[in-house]
């Protein structure tokens, strides 16, 4: 900042009467290229949308909303288990503020092989990270949206041949306690779904998933219901909800489901 | 259902063996059009999307998701503030379930007039309808996004002419009491905002909008808190949220803030 | 307008020295309820998003936006086959412009009949209709996404048993010539489809759809194809183009085809 | 592929009788990692989404849609001005197709300055490359959106103090001749609107860009048509188009204007 602002009044940090605290404030959908790493140890570049709040009290008129920004821009941001509670810690310190939120999503990558060609293909897997660090504790919540084959066990049983089925989207949104990597989220649910999604699929590979759904249906609430007794059994997740929705192939709307679970 | 249908197996009425009751279950995304009542005692015909979940006991297979759909296509849907309890019980009934879930989002339009010229036009509100009822209560929240003008109060204060100013989203969700309309919760936004908006706006009314925003400076934080100040002292209102989202006509972010407050 | 607004400066009709004639100006994005007539005789009310622009020639500074807004909220807007070119002549003639043009996106709902039970259930389609008028002559386009069930002939070949299929989005963008409903549209596409949707099947009707839809295996490229040709013999249309996305139950990306063609 | 893909068969290499050639085969909304070179000669890492697509002579039934993601995955992709055409080229060739046709569409980020205090941080502009590709000739467009502040001189003419702006999407469509950057598109547009945006502003940054703004009114009409001018006289740009949507603060619905140039 140059001389000239040390003038010019400052009146975020004015004194407010109104006697409200303010819960979150903050910066919101600010895009931002970072690197995330990732369960191989490298640490993948992607692209992220940032929402940075504090807490604001009840005596203070205005948050400083370029500290937020200057926090992003004053390094290469690396997200992993580690610092992202660093990361949270500086905006408590930076912003003066007893409470930190982040929620940062982004597109993540994962190098997929074809179950029988094994041809290599890269697959993206929507990720959103959610941290909330106060003065007693903090709380790191991981959300990964995880898209699947679904195979309709009604449908399958009921006809003479064939069976609809669909993309879905299995979301986790799991409390983090220790060391758990976006990769376990994914396989958790891969090897429940019907079948997994891949980039690449050559003939052979075609036939094998199609196959294997048309051997593993499975509905709406049996997917969740597979996928929670994973989450139930880790200990390295806490509270979780795991949610279905299925794109429905002979509808112009969705199934759903959706199982949440509290652990002390 | 035709005879035919008898014949066929109903595995949705399975048991299951994984000892997981599904916290909900349903049809998402479905649109459909309704009417939906408004202050002026008239039915407003619009389209809406709908959820509708039920739980699902851990012994049971699955869900019968075509029931969902046949209520909706029972009847000409009008929502309102008596109605939507029913339909409520018309789910968990329909569905044989304890607990019903419903989540219907809409545009809602009222007609408003030009402060000088007083010319009429309608404008456009997102709406949506939050309802859960299980065998101990029933639990209604409205939630109703509020476009509004937002003009900075440090760009004016440091300025020495102009002031930045923008198109901001004040969104309300608040626990419905009792007889609460959607237009209640426009009126406490649009009065606390720095200008509210109009479709029409002739030259007079825009030399008057201009000057009144300019005159009614307001930071994203001084918005949720004039606007929590009328939802506190509301009794048809229980716990609330009230969020504002600037999009900052100097930056490609948003400023964003939030209020929360429990009422017991 | 009041007498007031007779004194303030009117800089939109001010003389522009840039040479420069601009293409279209006017309002996007505007939502307003509106009536759409079906091919049963009905006015249907749906909610439509409007863009609204007119050409303004090299020496005109600005256009009068709020003359857009006005047309709307004058009466009730009713769209259908004729009078949707004297909307555009209207929006010419009100804004003294040379051409006009208007897009006008909104969901369109048609009762179906599940194929065995018979059930009734509304379904949703986007439909958009697009017109100019200049002049010498007016162009009307009518575009309906038709979302169907595809079924891939390949993994159906292949596999010992199932097939992978998914919904699919058919779009037609279609020159009306004379007399053309958008059901016809859809009627097109349906009949093509591995298999159309529905909002309401029972377990009869599922059944109906898969083995139909097993029976019906349709490549990206089939689907296109066997719209076209409807599409070429039917007078009523025009220039036309026909395009499908098939959000493969395999992938996470979809599987895309399109058809142009001209018609003199 | 494996010797067992030998023995399946290939129905996508089959005949075809409809007689009707396919325009555009391939994959859509397909994500990838993809580096893209800018004007410093950085190559950026950023996430794309790629539609790809050929031509399908009539009498062949189907195109091989795993052979585009082959491409993709046989070597990290980077996009820059030479490399485009050979994208193209592998894309025609592996297909054994005739044209061939890309549409790539990913953030870009430029660092830029704050105008007083220098602050540096990044901001994000959206960007598509669309290539095609035949026997006779080769087309290049650059797509690309520029966020800016747009201040209304009508609104400042009218009142005594004051006036509205917003944020505006300005988005320059180009048919690239030679040597054309990302960032020349970027500066036509930021030094021509009332003020650019910036990531960081401290408070002499935010009293510079208010008042800039104030100086610099324009309509949306302005901006197409001073932008046009540069575009007019670059000669390493084709036909253009260049359009502006202003998210009005005043209103619901955004104002528009666009310009559209053939150049021989």
């Amino acid at each position: 900042m140059t001389l000239d602002s040390l003038a010019i009044a400052d009146i975020q940090s004015a004194s407010d009467h109104r006697k409200l605290r303010v819960n979150q404030v903050g910066i919101r959908a600010l895009r931002h290229p970072i690197y995330i790493e990732n369960k191989r140890g490298e640490a993948q570049p992607t692209i992220a949308f940032f929402n940075m709040y504090v807490d604001l009290p009840h005596h203070v008129k205005g948050t400083h909303m370029s500290r937020f920004i200057e926090i992003l821009n004053s390094r290469p941001i690396t997200l992993g288990p580690e610092n992202f509670i660093a990361l949270l810690d500086e905006v408590s310190n930076k912003l003066a503020a007893e409470t930190a939120f982040l929620e940062i999503r982004f597109p993540f990558f994962v190098t997929k092989f074809a179950p029988v060609s094994k041809a290599a293909s890269v697959m993206d897997y929507e990720v959103c990270l959610i941290g909330t660090r106060n003065a007693d504790k903090s709380n790191i919540i991981l959300k990964v949206l995880i898209p699947v084959t679904s195979l309709c066990p009604c449908s399958k049983d009921i006809s003479e041949y064939g069976a609809h089925n669909q993309r879905s989207h299995v979301t986790i949104t799991a409390e983090i306690r220790s060391g758990l990597w976006i990769e376990d989220l994914i396989e958790y649910v891969e090897k429940e779904a019907s079948a997994a999604l891949y980039g690449i699929l050559k003939r052979p590979d075609e036939k094998y998933v199609t196959e294997q759904a048309y051997n593993h249906p499975k509905f709406v609430e049996d997917m969740v219901r597979d996928v929670a007794r994973h989450l139930l059994e880790d200990d390295r997740i806490g509270s979780f909800t795991v949610e279905s929705e299925n794109f429905e192939s002979i509808h112009n709307h969705s199934a759903y489901a959706m199982i949440s679970r509290e652990k002390n």
